[in-house]
């Protein structure tokens, strides 16, 4: 046990010398989820940035995480430069407070939460990816809008060096305007996700496969960005079919679902009605 | 005017003994709107077919089509082998009792109307391809689920042997089936896109480009086919947040976006509240 411990301290060192020798930026990871999974990967991927330390409550999931140091001590000081907390919304104020990186611009990477939680420490910033990371594959984050903040000149420099690196579409955005984003964010991802749920349990319940809707929802998301959603809308709502409309309602099973459809069949025919 | 006339005869006489000649199987497609655009251009580039008539109101609408024969005239006899109904669901009854083609296999495209409304003719048949329209570009068939259903043996094998050399997907299903399918489809694609539109115009007033969401709505559709639904879902509702959902409630103007923005909430939070 103790030869372990001794071992870990000899590679952590090692891999800091490494690190300091050739002059990479050092990266400190908190949590182990998915975001912390995904910016270990794509961080580590980067020529001039070395993950070297993850910190996370749960010693199971820090063993995944393999040629750096991983760390459960939350109150251990942190010497890394670039510190990232990829945890749950909820987490972010109080890690901050308790975590110790006296040297390091400290980042979270939540599209809600505004970079005044961070105020513990004297270099701040937002780092948000939007996306969403509800897979375990990892995402190409070429295409990923990453929108940056930061409490420091400094710190937008460092963000904007490294985000450039990884991403095509880098943005600045106060918290505010983050917000707003990340709203719009939800519809188009949770809300969107919850109807393509209801069709797939509807789908189960017909005995429909549902990957047969996978080009049709792909042609949707196209179609909506290419043409805008107003132009694309099309359908028995749009189309002013009562017949159609009356029908679906009829064959679907459960009360809610009824009332969804004809919650939204009712607003996408109060919108195209001058068009009827 | 008369030598126009004279002229287009024939084009027309011309072109149906090409197809003769070469034992192409000849279509006329009823309709000069987007599906029927789309059909024209799909059968155009396939070796044993050939539109040979386009069949429409709508004369400046017909003028569109090159290299076939256009006419307006519903009564006139249709000599093709194939005739597909490319028209709105509420015309294909109507449009079915008045045209005569009496050696054709006469079908509709239709998710939602069922194969008895063409029952005027004797062979008929259902070609319906699993995809949205609303766009003016050319579909990519290749991926497109095709559900056929005919309503004599030989009619599936002649939309099966169509239908094969267009689509890697291709399905057979009853009026029935059709209809479930077609419903599903409505709740991931006019349902979805609703909410797009919804985003989109939250975006406009928050002067957000709602370009900056394209990549995360491909990710969302990606995971939705690869995960399924039900494990795909993220977000302040799947994770009770509900600090970030009144937040967000509370900065949405519209009372129609806030309510819609409450139920797909309430709803997703029901549906995962096993977990928190």
């Amino acid at each position: 046990m103790v030869k372990t411990v001794y071992k870990n301290y000899l590679k952590s060192l090692l891999t800091r010398l490494f690190i300091l020798f050739l002059s990479m930026i050092s990266i400190a990871i908190i949590g182990t989820g998915r975001l912390a999974r995904q910016l270990f990967h794509l961080f580590g991927s980067l020529k001039d940035y070395s993950p070297s330390l993850i910190l996370g409550r749960n010693e199971g999931e820090l063993a995944q995480f393999n040629h750096v140091e991983t760390r459960s001590d939350f109150n251990k000081i942190i010497l890394e430069d670039l510190v990232f907390l990829a945890i749950s919304d909820r987490a972010i104020e109080s890690v901050s407070n308790q975590i110790n990186a006296p040297n390091a611009l400290v980042c979270h990477c939540s599209g809600s939460i505004p970079i005044s939680v961070l105020k513990k420490h004297t270099a701040t910033g937002v780092f948000y990816p939007l996306q969403t990371f509800g897979s375990n594959e990892f995402i190409d984050f070429s295409k990923v809008p990453l929108l940056l903040e930061a409490s420091q000149k400094e710190g937008i420099e460092t963000l904007s060096a490294l985000a450039k690196g990884v991403s095509s579409r880098v943005d600045f955005s106060d918290s505010n305007k983050r917000k707003s984003i990340h709203l719009a964010a939800v519809w188009v991802n949770n809300f969107s996700n919850f109807l393509f749920s209801e069709a797939a349990s509807y789908c189960k319940s017909n005995e429909i496969d549902f990957k047969l809707l996978g080009p049709l929802m792909e042609q949707t998301v196209h179609n909506a960005i290419d043409l805008g959603p107003d132009m694309a809308q099309t359908g028995p709502a749009r189309r002013g079919d009562t017949n159609t409309i009356k029908s679906h309602i009829a064959s679907l099973e459960s009360v809610s679902q009824k009332k969804i459809y004809q919650y939204i069949s009712d607003a996408i025919q109060e919108k195209y009605k001058h068009e009827l």
